[in-house]
C-alpha cells in the first residue's frame, strides 16, 4: 500500500459534499485508523464553473468521467452521483480497472448488485455500500458481521425518510396526505417529484438489499410486492388510533421455513411495538433472530453528513482491507437459492373499513361471508354514520393466508350490502 | 488454515450453553461464511457430574483448565467462566500459546482490556469481546466500524437490565423499590445479590468500554462517577412524571473539545427521548455523532442465545481474519491520552426535591441561594404537604456546572428553612 491513499469521487451534490467534508475535518482519525492519509485527488461535477461551497484541498475538478476512472494513481472511487444504467457500465470500468468501489445508490445496487460484487471479486476488488439503505445507520455491517452467528427470520424497516415524516404530520396534526405532502416539499423533506418515495419504490429497493443480506439469498426489486401511502386517509388513521395502532410504511422481508416474502406497504403496528416510536424523517430496521430475539437500529435515513458518514466508513474498511492486502476477498455471496412463498404461505392480519347498508341482514351477510373464507375476527367495530343509511364496519382479522384474504376481498367487493370497501391494510408486530 | 477450526470452551453456564447450541444449530451458515467447519472439541466445567441440557457432539469435558489451555490443536478460547483474576491469568496464558480468544467478560475487559488487546497484538492474536457490552446488541462492532469515519461525542446507554427492569416496574406499577427488587429476584430477573447491578457498578465497567473504543481513549473503571437506584422512591417517579419525564439508570460518556466525563447515575430523561421507549430487562445504547447525529441501537442486554449469538459473531469474525491470514492485525489500540473533565467543566441540568418550612421567606432564601451560585430554574413546583408545616419545592434547573451544583447542595443542606433534600437527580436529553 503506498503511502497515501487516493480517492476518486464521483458527484458533489448532498451527499458528495459530506464526503469532503468529513473526509477533511477528521483526517487524524482517518490516518490512525488506516495507517497514512487519504486524499480526494479528483472530482467529477456536472458544472465545473459551479461555485462549491467546500473546500477541495487541490483536487482536480472535472466534467468528463474517464479523468477519473482511467487515472492509474487512483486507488478508490466513490460513487455519489446516482443513475442506474451508464452508472453501473462505469463501476464496471471502475472495478475491472482495479479500483475499489464505494457507493450509496441504492437503485443500482437493488438492481445490479449481484453482478457489481461478482466482478468487484473476480478482479480483487472491495465494493461497500453501507450508505444505499438507511443513511446513517449501519444497518448492513450488522446484518453481516453483528448478527452473522444468528439466523435472521424477520425485518421490518422504517426505511424511507419522506413518507414517515407525512405520515407522522398527518398523525400528529390530523392533517390529509394532500396537504402533509406539499408542507413536507416546502421544507425540503419530499422532492418535488414525490413518487418513488410515496408510492414505496424507494423503500422496495432497500428492502431488496436488505432481503438479500439478512436471508443470505438474491432477492431483486420484483420480488418486493409494493404499495405506497398516497391512499391513506386521516380517517383511516383516526381508527387505527382508537384501536391502538400506528400507521407506518413497512418494508417487511420474513422467512418461514426456508422461503421468504417481501413487501412495502402501509401497516398498522401496536402503539408500543418499538417501531412505532419512530417519528418524521428518522429510519430504523427492526430485526428479529431466532437466536437474539429482537433487536432494533435507529437513526437518520438521509442528510448529506449522516449519508457521508456510512460512505466514508465504508471507505475506512476498503482502507483496511488495503493494508491488510485482503482487498476483494472478504465478502461471502448469498449461501440459499431465491424461494419465494407463495400466497397461501403468507399469513397476516388485516385491516378493513367497510362502508355497509344499515339495514336487518347486514351484519350477518357480511360475517358469513368471512366465515365462509375461514377468517376470523380479532376486532370488530360498527359505526353507525349520521344522516346516512349507511354504517362503517371496521375488522381486524386473525392471523390468516394472503390467498384467504384476497378471495375475500373480491367477495366482499361484489356484496350487495356493502356500499364500498374504503380502505385495507396489513397488520403486524402483534403475537 | 487446517481443515477444521477447534474450540475451546471455557464455562458453560448460560451463555455457555447458548453457545454450544448456536454452533451447532447454525453449522451450515457458518461454515458457508469461513469456508470451513467450526467443533467445540474441549470444555471446561466445574463439576463434570452434572447432567448437561445440551448435546456436545463428542466434546471432551474436564474440569482442569489446562486441559483447554495447553491443548496444541485448539485454536480459539471462548471465556464465558467469569471471575477477574485468574481468568486474566489464564486467558494471558492462552495468548500466549498463540489461541486466539472471544469473551463476554465485562469485568474482565473494563479492568485489563488494554493489557489482554495488546498482549494478544504481540502473539497475533485475535481479542474480540462484543458480548461483554449489552448483550446480543452489536454495539461495540458499530462503534468501531460502522461510525468509524465519525467523530462520537456523546453515548448514554441502558446497559443493564436488571435496573431497567426495575424502574420500568416502579413506574408502572408505582410500587417500592424493594418490592419490585423481591419481585425481579423471583422472576430470574435480578440476583439475589443484586448489589454490582443495582448499585451502577454492572454498568459502569460497560461504560468504561464503550468509552474507551468510542472516543478512541483508555478509560478506566475508576474514572466512572458511579451512582444506583436503590435510593429512588415511588415519590421521585411520580414527579418526573408530572413534569414530563422519565427515570432511566443512564450511562453517560461525553466528550468536550478532548475532555471526557463518563458517569452512571439514575437520569430524567424527557418521555419523547428514544431511550424513554427502552422498558423492561432491553437494553438500548444512544450514540451522538458530530456528522451522524443521533442513532440508537436497542435489543436484549442479557439472556443465554442473544449473548450466546455475540459471542458466536465475534467467533465468526476471528475464524474469517484466520482465514485472511490477518489475525491479530485488525485493531487499533486508543489514539488519544486520557483527559478527564474537571467539575467546573461537566454541565448538566439537575432535578432537586427539596421539604422546606411552609413559613414566610422560606421561598425567598431558597430562591436567593441559587441566584448566588448562579443556578437559574427552568421548572419550579412548590406544594404543600396536608397536615404538615413543611412543603416540597421541585426544581429543575437550567445548565449549570457540577462544581456549582455542589456547592449549591451543600449550601442548601445547611439552610435552617430547609428540613432536608429528599433527592437530586441529573437531567439528561433536553436541549
Amino acid at each position: 500500500m503506498s503511502a497515501e491513499v487516493r480517492v476518486g469521487l464521483l458527484g458533489l451534490g448532498t451527499v458528495g459534499t459530506g464526503v469532503v467534508s468529513i473526509i477533511s475535518r477528521h483526517q487524524e482519525e482517518l490516518r490512525h485508523q488506516v495507517g497514512c492519509p487519504v486524499t480526494v485527488t479528483k472530482v467529477l461535477v456536472r458544472d465545473k464553473q459551479k461555485h462549491r461551497p467546500v473546500d477541495f484541498d487541490g483536487a482536480f475538478i472535472t466534467d468528463d468521467i474517464n479523468d477519473v476512472l482511467t487515472d492509474p494513481e487512483i486507488d478508490i472511487i466513490i460513487e455519489v452521483m446516482g443513475g442506474v444504467e451508464s452508472t453501473r457500465e462505469h463501476l464496471l470500468t471502475a472495478l475491472k480497472n482495479g479500483k475499489h468501489v464505494v457507493t450509496a445508490n441504492k437503485d443500482l445496487m437493488a438492481l445490479y448488485g449481484s453482478e457489481l460484487l461478482k466482478v468487484a471479486a473476480e478482479n480483487g476488488c472491495d465494493l461497500y455500500y453501507e450508505a444505499s439503505v438507511a443513511g446513517g445507520i449501519p444497518i448492513i455491517r450488522s446484518l453481516c458481521d453483528g448478527l452473522a452467528a444468528d439466523r435472521i427470520t424477520k425485518m421490518m424497516g422504517i426505511v424511507n425518510g419522506t413518507t414517515n415524516y407525512i405520515l407522522t404530520k398527518m398523525i400528529q396534526e390530523g392533517s390529509s396526505y394532500e396537504d402533509v405532502l406539499k408542507q413536507a416539499q416546502e421544507l425540503g423533506f419530499a422532492e418535488s417529484d414525490p413518487t418513488a418515495d410515496v408510492e414505496g419504490l424507494d423503500a422496495a429497493r432497500k428492502m431488496a438489499i436488505l432481503a438479500t443480506l439478512g436471508f443470505s439469498m438474491p432477492v431483486g426489486l420484483d420480488d418486493v410486492s409494493v404499495r405506497g401511502i398516497s391512499s391513506v386517509t386521516k380517517s383511516d388513521l383516526e381508527y387505527c388510533d382508537q384501536l391502538g395502532y400506528t400507521m407506518k410504511l413497512i418494508g417487511l422481508a420474513k422467512r418461514d421455513d426456508g422461503r421468504v416474502e417481501v413487501s412495502v406497504e402501509p401497516t398498522l403496528l401496536p402503539k408500543t411495538h418499538p417501531l412505532a416510536a419512530v417519528h418524521n424523517e428518522y429510519n430504523a430496521v427492526y430485526v428479529y433472530g431466532e437466536a437474539v430475539g429482537e433487536t432494533m437500529f435507529y437513526g437518520p435515513g438521509a442528510g448529506s453528513l449522516p449519508t457521508a458518514t456510512a460512505v466514508v466508513s465504508d471507505l475506512v474498511t476498503v482502507m483496511k482491507n488495503m493494508r491488510l492486502g485482503v482487498s476483494g476477498r472478504t465478502v461471502q455471496g448469498p449461501l440459499h437459492e431465491r424461494v419465494l412463498k407463495q400466497d397461501n404461505e403468507i399469513e397476516s392480519k388485516y385491516f378493513l373499513r367497510l362502508r355497509v347498508l344499515d339495514q336487518a341482514g347486514t351484519f350477518q351477510a357480511v360475517t358469513s361471508l368471512f366465515a365462509s373464507h375461514e377468517v376470523s375476527f380479532e376486532k370488530l367495530l360498527q359505526l353507525p354514520i349520521e344522516g346516512e343509511e349507511v354504517a362503517e364496519v371496521i375488522v381486524i382479522t386473525h392471523h390468516t393466508s394472503k390467498q384467504n384474504y384476497e378471495a375475500l376481498y373480491k367477495k366482499l367487493s361484489e356484496l350487495d350490502v356493502i356500499e364500498s370497501i374504503e380502505s385495507c391494510y396489513r397488520v403486524e408486530g402483534g403475537h
